[in-house]
């Protein structure tokens, strides 16, 4: 591996000496020119999904029907193996279906459920993803826990001290996100599991924005539930269904709330009382989608391919020239960085702070360069090292230099839209 | 329309005289002869649901990427308009996504919680689909209520009397399915619903196996809740994404549990507290399955080009001349009619009871003709009024016929496999 780079190095070297650039051939890309810096919110499309898709509709829908199902059946298990493999989880630890938001009541509901008495304190930050926020505040209002919210700095990320002094006796749960969704901020798993286990507590990781994108240790780390959503590095379609970890000694421990068919033994005796299988099955809830979980099966493949280690690797390294770039180039225009400094310290993504970011994402757009805004005043620029290449890097800052330089984003509109 | 179709009836003419039978022509299927009765499991797909996700995943998603969200973000709502036309409910009134397991828990956490102090049983019945037995039996568990299970005859449906028995000034909620899933037994929604409300009682429907078969009345009735499938007759494809219905003047008073981000207010602006939407959006929770919608889209817009009208008709002719030819040819070699014998008391599907059901499904799966198991002992038949047709009907009798009187279901194990 060549030296880290920085804000004189050739992309176009850079992209020569890349160990994954051949990754980007297993991506469809249009050749619109499009720089693409928002796989963080919605991956590219893997070669493979189109094919998957008329596979399933085509020819085992058609020609199997119902009878399908008898492969269709072990699809959120096998997909589910797949992504343990890349978060270091077990094989029958990982499920995949139902979205990240039903996953993490599922999960969460179950964890208080189990909790000993007199611990039913959830903590989680205020800095964690709305949909984690809510869900969690929903369970608390009806279940009569409490919801302690621990502060985090939307720069700095997770602070461990905060959540120390946040845990006690009466904790039964902390659910934090491994990477956040807006600084990039990664947390210490093996650390904050230990602090959250040193008190007691069952630990949930969101790894929404870690899957596919840095290096997970649910088993080594001790972690307790996990979920993570498949959609963002790896690449699994718009709205593509999210997975569930559960530690293996604890399945069987664990009871979720959405007492559904597909968990139920012999599913198809029908009988009267809901008795759930052993093993991760038994957070399954209905039907699952067949489609969706075969594009996913498809993408996870790609990365599975890639791995994870080389996968980090190049991510580390996008972002250091991201961040060498900015600082040459962005921070002299007003731009501070809103992600933390140390490589070692984010995940795939680096964010940048400025007042007119809003302003200045729609001028990116309208220049071919898509980026991903988020509040207050932040351009998150996520770089997906299975097909972003270093120039795409560098020509996206130039681009944004271009812009504020030029000031072309004072034509749009300071009214903001929907980002998704 | 000729007259009810009878056992001597002539299938190839009443298939050149069915206003409906252009509609085959819209599926996808296959050369190979198959007879396919379990449309009421998984309906065929509809010839457009190949293009639909080649849409979706070639042009849409590669091409538009995170900006395809700008159209996506409306699809739960626009299928859930067209599937609202097919269930007699308004626009605006039926969400698509989640499984309907996820929803049924969601709607009836809902009512349960709005429900006046003091009403704290949710009533079912014994023959209800499992999924909805068991999602209730846990929501029971978890929040103090109590699930009054009434008796149903598996052969004959729902007994209004049984359910007004078990009403009382302490329900809450009444959860029933529409057409029983094993006898095809339809409910007089009208008649059941003033029932639940003459008690003060909520009601849920479960639409699984209605819609896209039989009209529903859903604003007429005065049905307060619903949910629904979209695999089986409306065709949207394995494991497709379930629908939900909230009446307009009940959205605002209903808040279900799963506080997710797709029901939050201003969603981008990821403020700190939960404020759901008014209207039906407040039912959603994750981000939406959008390539499973898309395949929801196309399929329902063929039903609703059909109309529910014809339809039922030709459902209601199916049904009857496989009554008649069932009678004439399958009663005397053991079996019974477990459905209805009234036409307008059935659903779609019509149930015949054998105490070699399992072995004699086997026997027709091999020789071409697909049915249902369900327990005890019933072959379950499905007839799609978009494409199966008389013939169908003919010729997948006249084989269970053949099976039986040649005993050629006794080389087959008696163990039973996995019917889904």
């Amino acid at each position: 591996m060549s030296s880290e780079p920085n804000a004189s190095s050739d992309p176009v070297a850079l992209d020569a000496s890349d160990p994954l650039a051949a990754f980007r051939d297993e991506f469809a890309v249009d050749d619109d020119g499009v720089i693409y810096l928002d796989g963080n919110s919605l991956g590219r499309p893997p070669r493979a999904a189109a094919a998957a898709v008329a596979r399933v509709v085509e020819k085992e829908w058609r020609h199997r029907l119902i009878r399908g199902w008898d492969d269709w059946i072990d699809l959120p298990r096998s997909a589910g193996d797949r992504i343990a493999e890349l978060v270091g989880a077990s094989a029958g630890e990982v499920l995949v279906g139902d979205s990240t938001s039903v996953n993490l009541y599922k999960l969460a509901a179950a964890a208080l459920d189990a909790a000993p008495e007199g611990r039913r304190v959830i903590i989680t930050d205020d800095d964690n993803f709305p949909t984690d926020r809510y869900i969690l505040a929903g369970l608390a209002e009806r279940s009569g826990a409490e919801l302690r919210m621990i502060h985090t700095d939307i720069d700095a990320g997770l602070d461990p001290a905060a959540l120390e002094a946040a845990l006690g006796d009466d904790t039964a749960l902390v659910v934090l996100s491994h990477v956040a969704y807006r600084s990039g901020a990664l947390a210490d798993m093996r650390a904050v599991t230990g602090l959250a286990h040193a008190h007691g507590a069952r630990i949930l990781w969101d790894l929404c924005h870690s899957a596919g994108a840095v290096g997970v240790e649910l088993n080594d780390s001790g972690a307790d539930l996990a979920v993570g959503c498949t959609y963002k590095y790896l690449n699994g379609g718009p709205g593509a269904p999210a997975f569930c970890y559960v530690r293996s000694d604890l399945q069987t421990e664990l009871r979720q709330p959405i007492w559904g068919w597909f968990s139920q033994r012999d599913q198809f005796d029908m009988g009267p009382d809901y008795s759930p299988v052993d093993g991760i099955g038994r957070f399954a809830v209905g039907t699952p989608p067949v489609v969706a979980l075969a594009l996913v099966d498809v993408a996870v493949e790609v990365t599975q391919r890639a791995g994870m280690e080389a996968i980090r690797a190049k991510s580390l390294r996008l972002g250091e020239y991201a961040r060498a770039l900015s600082e040459e180039w962005l921070r002299p225009l007003g731009f501070h960085l809103a992600s933390p400094a140390d490589a070692a310290r984010r995940g795939g993504h680096l964010t940048l702070a400025h007042a007119e970011a809003w302003r200045i994402g729609q001028a990116m757009r309208d220049q071919g360069v898509i980026p991903d805004y988020r509040q207050p005043d932040r351009l998150r620029l996520g770089f997906a090292p299975l097909y972003n290449t270093y120039a795409d890097v560098h020509d996206g800052l130039r681009i944004i230099k271009g812009i504020v330089e030029k000031r072309a984003f004072e034509r749009y509109d300071t009214a903001h839209g929907r980002v998704t």
